[in-house]
Formats: structure tokens, sequence, C-alpha cells
């Protein structure tokens, strides 16, 4: 039987106590890159992969304003973790969003009785995984996932396969990641988010119960069933700008840190009091509550937009796709502006391998990446235009 | 006896139906420059100018976020009127600042029982008016004032002069315009802000009683009488805002209606699904939507801290002012971005005089300048950093 | 018999001395719009209007990059009579590419001969101008043109309309403005460039000799008869640099004679010695020239490419097209930051109409609109990814 | 003897071969750090460090501008290698400006004939290095100095102290790295330029004779003996500058290849033909070859400034100074942004470490710390708005 935490401001105190000890190990860890396996360990004795799951399901019952609180926490620290900790609640929300009510529910009750820990095999650019129907109704899953975010050292996942068909269906499906014939590459050596396991994954003919695929009501058959991505991109959002966050309070702390001597042509009474440099911070930080004022409006509306469940319409899913688009713009843009913008208020003697300050920008600029910014500024303009909504998929 | 508006909501249906009628005539207006007295005589008849005042003193009795929603009304279609009414209030809080309690309260009692306009003749960044002390203890006010708001049209007016001294000690007064040796100029003609008749003002030996001058305890003296360049920025980037949410919204309105021909080398099926228009759209709404966020959130601190009144320490003076900053930091920013990049939607049929599309640029340039912004970043970058306050003046 | 100058010397020092004039009142004759008739009065009798035809026809015989220099000139202060005098140089080069040797060698030397001012009502972006055959071989043009920019005073004109027949080709014929039934509006009143009297020009059945019709090559025909808008291109950015220039040339003179005493907050030892000042003033410059250094590249390449004339290939002029792209892309980048950004620089008090220092963002936005931005860098997008050039247009 | 290059031609040729071969092994050098040693060895056997050399001192006897080009080649693929390959000409440059002339031209001489690689450890913010005179004339260093550029691979470097005395005196001085007592630590590991060797190198009082001491002129005493600076910034903006090219067209190269589906939302006929990307390529490409153009601009300057030798007047320092800034101010705004930019063309898929694409931004985000880029503009304003010039130091 797993932790459970008895409510969101343990469940917050919890996740500030291990940030502080996951930042003192940011900058190494982001070099050795890799599972962070010790970091998964605590987190998931922490009772923090509870956190979400219904009380009468056995979890805290948190909500997910609550919830991007807390990942928020890692986030300004160690975007990595953050992202294995989202993307866990993201998969539980999956299989709510796809499943049958006994499938969910009985994963959510299993996953807060075993601990379980969940990955994501999901993402479905194109066929790159075919699923073939057996004789007894059972599926075999052949292919390759790529960005499997947070596979190695998961216990659960959900993939998707396109059905062996002309037309090429899309079936979802939460497997263990034990099952026979499902390997995990452990490739992922990228230049940011460097812990995030995001790695291939690789289907050997992998027999998926029929019980087990998530087709009731499936991926993108309704408003609510295509809601997936509104929490993937409300995620980016935050942990873009939690990044951010990050690295503007590691500058200030560094330059408070700093010998006091102005730069040779400064008039300035200290290198702290410089105009020049104060102008610059000053500038960042304006960005970032900006961006941040922003993406928490968001905050504030993805809950009573995912209590509609099944009831939520095609219009105020729109409206909430726009809405989570605008945050996620925002945080973009901010992110990589600041990230990159810190060094000049740090200095030359900041870019040390062992003070790390670059992996801010790594981590953002990698993760920024997902899917194309310009698309998500082109459907916030056809709203604002044209009164058009994004048309729902696995990216919007 | 002038109107009194009954409640907030009353108030901002009156407001909302002004607006409606200013925007008709804006843009001609704006033409024109000069004295919006047809519009001026309608704000006064509305009940509008009470609205800030207590009930107690005989008026509306709202509170300050509810008086800048008020005039965000005004300030998206017309900035000038919005500055004026804005302006109004801002001498309502001087006096009540400045004043002691039985002349603060009567110049309340006052204004809602006559219905006069406030005007603003209090910058000082100079000393460009003497105030010489006569033997019965009144004052002879010599001198000109630039930048006086609102002079041409008002009934009452707030006053700076420096005393006849070595030291020149700033003293702050509340007028009738009416008084002997007031001459007001009427000679504003700039860029933009074109009918806020913020021309000189000059003082031919104006007579001001002793009970007119306001020392009791007179400006900048306690954390609390130096809260009135606060509310100013505060109302400044309201109204830049404001002002970039107008033009970006007659923007859409007016392409909206363009022919849906798209550009020759576009691949866009019609001129309003064109990528690259909805890209510069979107980006602009995101850049609005963030810097409202931010704008709104520190709307939302000042009745608070306005309550504190004489409570009100340096500390929390220090930190509103900071937050004040960034509002005016990002509302400047998005302002010049917003007003100027709408005409890349626009296009070329757009930049007739009859569209009067510039003006928005104009009103956001011009009253963007009012002190420098640079210094607003360098405030907010020391309070980062070395956890400073800017020090209390006429502008911060 | 008009003027002729005798060298590009000489030609430029007759540009500056006129600039020189036309700065003196520039501010007031951008308030009254208007034809700036007494100044295109001095134009035409220095003997610049001569300056690009061939000395064999009577011109001075100078080439392009020393006509860009002379009108930068007029640009830097007075962008509207720059306009004026780069279109009718353009209107020039247009009877060269469109017309057969004896058609174009006339009109030049007529217009050496006659002092003749061109203006252009070639803009083709739809069939708003049909040219029916007649009998005889004549056409009747009717319809009407929006943006014949320099119509009012000029002696001669370009013009275009659509065949009167399925297809629509293209005509262009070159007329005296004074022909029957053209009727020029001088409804231009726009937000910039406000003396280039760029209204309607209404066709009333005009007739058109079949001599006038410029049909060999015509235009659009070849690589050479398409260079026409690479010229106007080129102009344009030449044009937004050069009011921007003007614009940080007047900031500079403005700020040297500001009072001395630095912002209330500043460090500095005078307002003049300011970081935050001279970074933004720094700023701007560089962009300034980094723009004028790519401009001035460009300028170099179009003599070498003209003399190739017939013989221009396809692949030559795309290679043109993309560098002319590249550095109107560059002038309108840094045209409309400047224009707008040198108010940081100027402060409040320069935001008087006298002063006028709007006009220069007022300019540059309205000519930077002349066609979308977007597209071009587009187009250079295109061809360094996939070597492709733009396809000839009367605006590629 | 080592080998020396007959012309220019023949320089840049084997430049480029050799930078091809660089090309190869650039990102996984860069994840290796430490020194290059073999690509060093290829540079040294190439002659190519001769280049600089006069022809009477036994070199090529190539000038700055043509030298620039030579690393160009090696900086648009490996900053690092570009990075010491220009540092060794500033030493020889150094040597010239701080020594007598029998100094000077015996060590260009020696190098030439015994194929010197030099290094930096000049850099001289504070006194961190102490030179105490000994009875017989002779120096004993003791110290350490940070970021000494290319010291691990180098045979000679240029050395500064400040004299054991009140004032502190600085003095340069030229010696075998092989001396008893200097350690070259190594330690440097840090973000950006990780193939630079600049790292710490200790002085254990190390003796230096009289004679090595370049105090004729020495170091800041006459106008072209503080040209070193101006030098170094010049290089600095070509390097950050040919970052960015080169990121660039790693950048199309990549794009060229990738699948041609095109984004899901976009409307493009292929991933190559999306205008949004071509926007952001034709944008990326307009302020590069603005930049560059500025940049090419300075290179064609300073040959003729370097010949005027002793002759240099302040007023011509000043002039050339004050380009060089603007060269290095547009190169490092615009390399921050390309670097970081050019992401969004690549796509998440680029952000492997194998292809190492962050590089070009850690290469660029290190360099163009070297000293605040802000200082840079403020005297490019100063001198814009004041006439006047920066103070001749180790930085400008």
């Amino acid at each position: 039987m797993s932790k459970i935490l008895g409510s969101y401001e343990e469940a917050l105190q919890v996740a500030k106590t291990l940030a502080a000890g996951f930042a003192k190990t940011a900058a190494a860890r982001d070099k050795s890159g890799g599972t962070p396996a010790k970091e998964l360990d605590l987190i998931k004795s922490s009772g923090l992969l509870n956190f979400f799951i219904a009380k009468e399901h056995g979890g805290t019952g948190g909500n997910w304003k609550q919830l991007i609180a807390i990942f928020t926490e890692f986030a300004r620290v160690d975007s990595s973790l953050a992202h294995l900790f989202a993307f866990h609640n993201y998969q539980l929300a999956t299989v709510r969003l796809y499943g049958a009510k006994e499938q969910w529910t009985k994963l959510h009750r299993d996953t807060a009785a075993n601990g379980w820990f969940w990955a994501n095999a999901l993402n479905q650019l194109k066929r790159d995984v075919i699923a073939t129907k057996q004789s007894d109704g059972s599926y075999r899953w052949n292919g390759v996932k790529t960005f499997a975010t947070g596979s190695k050292s998961a216990d659960y996942i959900t993939i998707t396969g396109s059905e062996n068909s002309e037309e090429g269906k899309t079936l979802a499906a939460a497997i263990p990641t034990k099952r026979e014939g499902v390997e995990i590459e452990g490739d992922w050596d990228n230049i940011g988010q460097r812990q995030t396991d995001s790695g291939r994954l690789f289907f050997y003919n992998v027999r998926v119960e029929a019980s087990e695929i998530l087709s009731d009501p499936g991926p993108l058959s309704t408003p609510f069933s295509s809601f997936r991505p509104l929490i993937g991109q409300l995620f980016f959002g935050n942990l873009f700008l939690s990044v951010a966050e990050g690295a503007f309070a590691a500058a200030i702390n560094y330059v408070r840190g700093k010998e006091t001597r102005p730069w040779l042509s400064s008039i300035a009474s200290s290198a702290q009091k410089d105009p020049l440099l104060l102008r610059r911070l000053g500038e960042a930080l304006v960005d970032l509550e900006s961006a941040r004022a922003l993406v928490d409006r968001v905050n504030d509306l993805i809950d009573p937009v995912w209590a509609k469940a099944e009831a939520l319409s095609e219009q105020e899913r729109g409206e909430f796709a726009i809405a989570v688009a605008k945050s996620r713009a925002a945080a973009t843009k901010t992110a990589l502006a600041v990230t990159s913008g810190i060094f000049d208020a740090l200095g030359s003697r900041a870019t040390t391998r062992e003070l790390g300050f670059d992996r801010f920008w790594r981590n953002a600029r990698t993760q920024t990446l997902h899917d194309p910014i310009d698309y998500k500024l082109v459907a916030i303009g056809d709203h604002a235009l044209n009164g058009d909504y994004p048309a729902p998929s696995f990216y919007s």
C-alpha cells in the first residue's frame, strides 16, 4: 500500500522539501543525463503520485490547479523531474478520458494501491506502430514510438497504435511496461530535459488484451475525450515558465554574491547598483510576471472545465483550448528570452559548467519545441479574427 | 445638486453607454484637438464624477478598482476623455492625501453637491511656480505650470508652488480655476492625447488662502501622503493598455470587413485565413492578455492598500510601488508594440486619416512618456536584486 | 529647354541645398498635407528631374546608385518629396522597360526638353480599369486607380488597364495627365507621406493612342521587362531607412539642446550622460547602421544588373530580387523601431505638434505597408531553403 | 623551419580544407572539451600561423582583413579553433604594439622560424598577478590569471602583472610557456567555447627577464599602444557572427533533409514550403546579412588604421573604436537571436546531443559575455550624442 497524503497543503509541503533536495543535484544530474532513479524513488515514496487520484479511489483527491502548483515546485529547480511527475498524472488523466469507467477507476485504484508510476508512449504524429487484431480479440503491437517520456522508470504506460487497416484508426491502451515485447531503449540523450527518459520504445509483437484497449470512448471521439492535449499544453506552459522563474531566481542569487566592483566604465557605486544591470533585471521580471499572471489565469480555468466531463461542449473545449494556447505562447516567448538573457546579468564567470546555468535555456529550448509555437499563435489569431477553434488533435 | 449613481453596476452601464457614443466621434475629435466640451458635459451630467466620493460625502462610494474599470471603458475608445475623467478622481485623491480631514471632506462634499470637475496643475519637476507668504498668512502664487491636464474645462484645480525661501518647500493647494490671476493657456497641441487640455497654466499673483493650503500632512511627508504618484502610475498603465486593447479591437473589426482576397503570393483561402496575418494577431493578443493579467493583478491590490490610510507602512508603500511599476512597464511595452504593429494586419488602405488608426499609437506614445520607463525598470530590478524600494517622489 | 546638371557631384550638391530648405518647412507641410507645389517647382527648375536621363537623350546621365544618393538627401528631411522625386524616375524606368526603343527614347528626350514631371498610376492589384480597343487601334480607358502617386502635380503619367476580354491582359501606356477624361481626385489624406498626392485617379473614357501603348515588350514578359518592381522595392527600402536616419539625427539634435538636468533618480552627471539614454541611442544607431550597410550593398548591385538589360536572365533577376527584398526587410524593421523608439530619448516635452517628431513614424508606417513585409520574408526564406525565386509580378 | 604560405588565396584555400575536416568532429569535440591537440597540430603544420607575419620576418605577410576571412572559415564550423587561431595572431599584434622594434621583430621572426603557437594571459581586470623587480633588473611574477586562452597548447605567451608598488603599474611581457614556475591549470570546463583552453594560469615565482618586458612603449601609453583591445573586439564580433552564420547554414541543411510532411494544421504543400517556417528563416537571414554588412564595413577599416602605426591620433583611434563597438554590438544581438531561434525551424527531433545544435548558442552566449555589451552600447550612444570616445583600456 503506497502512501496517501492527506491534503493539498501537506502535499505542497512535501513537494517543497523534495524540491529543495533536488535543487542541490540538478546541475550535476543535468550533466549525467539518464534516469533520475533515486529522485523518482523519493517522489514515489512521498505519496505525491497519488495526489490527483480521487479519495474514493484511494488518492489524495487533489485538483489540477493544485497539481500544477506542486510540479511548479519541481520545475523551478529541475524541469526533468517536474516533467516526469506531471506526465504521470497526464496518463492518469488519459485513462480517465479514453477508457470506460470500470477501466479507469480500476487503473486509478491499482495505482494508488501499488504506487505505480506512469509513463507516456502515446504521441501519434504518424503510423509508427501497427496494432493487429488477433482472433481472440486481443491485439499485437509492433513498431516504435519516439519521445516516450518517462518510460525507463515507469510501471505502467499508455500507448497508441494504428489499426492494421487502410483507415488505420488510432487505438489507445494502458499496459504494464514489463509486458513481454516492450523494449525501452533508454536512448534519450538530448540537449535539454535530460533526465526525462524521453527515448524510443519498441513494440515487438506485444500482446495487448481487449480489456486493455481504451476505446470507450477512445481518443478524439467527443469534446471531452479530446481534452487530453489541453492538459499537456497547459503543463508545458507552466513548465517553461517555471524554468524561466527558476533561472531568474538563480541569477539573482548569483549576482547578489558577486564582487561589488562595478564595470570599468560604470558610474554606479557597486556592480549591484548598476542601472544597466538593474534595467535588464527589471525587464526580465516584468516579462516573467506578465506571463505568470496569464498562465495563472488559465490554471484557474481548468478544474471547472474538467468538471464538466462528458457534458463538455465543443465551444467550451474550444474556448479553453484557446486560453491554453495563449498561456503556452506567453510562457514560450518569456522562457526563451529570460533563460538566454540572464547571462548578461551573470557575466562571463558564470559560464562554468559547474554552475550549469545554461541548463535553463537548454531545458526551455528543448521543451518549447514539443509542437510548433507558430501554429499556436495562428490558432489564437484565427479565433480572435474568425471565431474559429482549433480542430481537436493530439496536439491541439 | 449633481446626479449620484446608486451602484457600481449602474455606473459601469452609464460609462459603457457614454463610451459607445464617444467612439463615434473619437477619430474626428482627435483631428480637431481642443477641449471635448460636449463630451465632458455628458460625463458631468452622468453622475460619474461623483462615483469615487464616499456615500457619506454625497457620492456613489465606489472604489479604485471599480473606477479603473469605468475609465477603461472610455480609454478603449478615447484615451483623452479617459485621462480627463481619471484625473478628476486623481485630484479628489490628492486632497484626501495632502489635506486635513475637514479640508478634503468639505471639498469632496462640495464636489458632489456642485458637480465640480477637477483638473491637475500639480506636477513639480522644478521650481517653476513661487508661492510667497503674505502678512495675513495667505500666499501669492506666481509662475507657470506645464502639462496642467484638464485645466481648460475644470472647476477646481490642485496646484503646487515652491515656497519663496532657500529651501523652497513644495506647497500644495486646491483652488477654483476661476480664481483671479489664473490663466489657462489652452496651448496643448500635441501629437497624442489631443483632447486632454494638458497645456500651460499661468499664475499671475494668484491669492491662495491659508485655508486652501494642503499642508496637513502635505505632500510626501508620510508613506500615505506620498501615495499619490502610485495612483497616477497605475492609471497610466491601465490607460496605455486600454489604448492598445482598443486598437486591437478596431483592427480586428476592420480586417473582418476587408475584401477576402488573400495577398498575391499567399496560399491561404482568404485574406482572413492567412497564417502570417493570424500569427501576427495571435502574437499581439498574447502580449495584450499577458499585460492585462498583470495589470489586473495590481488593480486588485490598490483598494486594500489605500484602506490602510495613515497606517500604511513604508514597506507596504514600497511593495505596492514596485507592483505598480511592473504594471506600467508591461503596459508600456505592449501598448507601443501593438499600436504600431496592428498596421501590418490592417494593410495600406487603412492609413487614411479618416480612419485615424494612427491615433492609438500617438496616444500611447505621448502618454507613455510621462516619466522615463527605463527608470521604472531600474526600480523594479533594484527591488528584485537589492530589496530596495523607490524613493517616494512625485513620480515614484 | 529645362536645366541639365553637368555631373553627379553637382546634382548631389543641388539636392543638399534643396533639402536644407525643405527641412525647414517639412513639419508644417506634413500638417497641411496637399501638394508641395512650391517645392516641386524648385525641384523642376533645379534640373534634377533630368538627372537619370542619358546624356544622349539630353539628361545628366546619372545612374541608379547616384540617383538613390540624391533622393536620400530629400528622404532624411521630407520623405514625401523624396517619394515624388523617386517616382518620377521610376516612371522613366518604366517606359524604358515596357516600351519599344523609339517610344522610350522619345519620351526621355521630351522629358529632358520640356522639364516634364512624371507620376505613377500603374499599380495593378485588380481589374479596376478596363481598356477597350477601338476600331482605329486606339483604346478607351475607364475606371479608377487608387494610390496614383504624384498625379496631381505631374505632366506625364504611366497607366495600366485590363484589356476588355476574358483574359484581361494588362496593358501599360504613358500619357499626358492633361488628357481629356483623366481626373485626378486629390483625395489623398493619409496618416503619413502626406504630400505624395497618392490619391485616386479616374479615367472617363480616356483615349489612349496605339502609339502610347507600351507593349513591346510590355510588362512582365521577360526578366528585364519585369524588373520594374525591383526598382520600386529598392527605392522603398532606401526611403524607409532614410526616414529613420532623419528621425535619429533630429532626435540627437534635440537631445543635445535639452536642459542638462538628469532624471530624478538618475546617477548621471547630466541628462546627456545618462547611461540608460546612451544605451538606447547606441542600440538604435547600431540597428540603423546595420540596415544601412545592407541597403548600401544592394544599392551597389543595381547598376550592373540594370546594365544587362534584355540579356538579364531569370536567375540574375531572381538573385537581385532576393537582395532587394532583404534590403527592404532590414529597412522596414529598423525604420519602425527607430521612429517610434526615439521618443524615449526625446522625452515628453518633444510631443508637441509644432516639433512634429511623430511624422517620421507616420511616414515610415504608411510607406512600409506598400505590400506585406511578411511575404518578403517568406520569399527570402524560400530562396534560402529551397533556392526558389519569387514569381515576377508588379510587387516582387 | 615552419611552412610559409605564399599568398592569401593559398592560405584561404588551406583554411577551407582544414575547416571542412574540423566540421566533421566539431560536435563531438564540443562534448569532450579539452584541448583540440590534433586540430592545432594540423593548423601548425599548415603554415597558417605565419600568415600575418610580414614577409621580411619570414611570414606570408597577410593583412587583418584577410586574416579575419581566414578565421571566419573556422568560426562557422568550430568557434573554439577559430578563437585559438585568432588569439595567436592577437598576441603577435600585442608584441608589435607594446614592444620595442627589436623585440617584436625578433619574436615574429622566431615564431615564423620555429612555428610557435601563441596564447594569451594578458587580461587585466584586477591586480591578480604581482611582478616584483629583482636587483638584476629581472622580475618575479606571482599570482593567477583567469581566462588564459589557449595556454595549454601554446609555445609562447603574453602576460601582464602589476608592479609591486603602490601605483601598481601594469607590466606586459612575452615568455615561453615552458618557463619554470608557469603552471597551466587546464581547468576550463565551460558551457561554450569548450576547446579554447581558457582556464587558469598560475605564476609561481616566474622569472621574467628585463629583455622580455614589453615596455617600449608598453600598454596604453599612446593611441597606437592602446590599439590592442580594438583588434580583440573586432575579432569577437566576427567570431559571434560567424557562429550564427554557421548555425543558420547547419539549420538550412538539416531542414532540407527533413521529411516533407508539413505540420498537422499547416496549409503548405510540404514542410519546406511552410510560410511560417520560411518567414522565420527570412527574418533570421535578414538579421544575419545586416550584421554581416556592418561587420564587413569595419573589417575594411582596420588595415588602413593599423598602417598609421605610431602616427595614429586619438581621434582616429576613437573613431575606429566606435566602429568596432558597433560591429560587436550588431554581431552580439544577431548571434544570440539566431543561435536560439534556429530551433524553431529545426523542430524537436533536432534536439539530440548527437546533432549538438545547441553548441552554437552556447558558444555565442559564452563569448558574447567577454565584457558587458551594454557598455559598448553606452559608448556608441555617447559618441553619437556627445561626440566622446571611449577611454582606452584593456576592454575598449
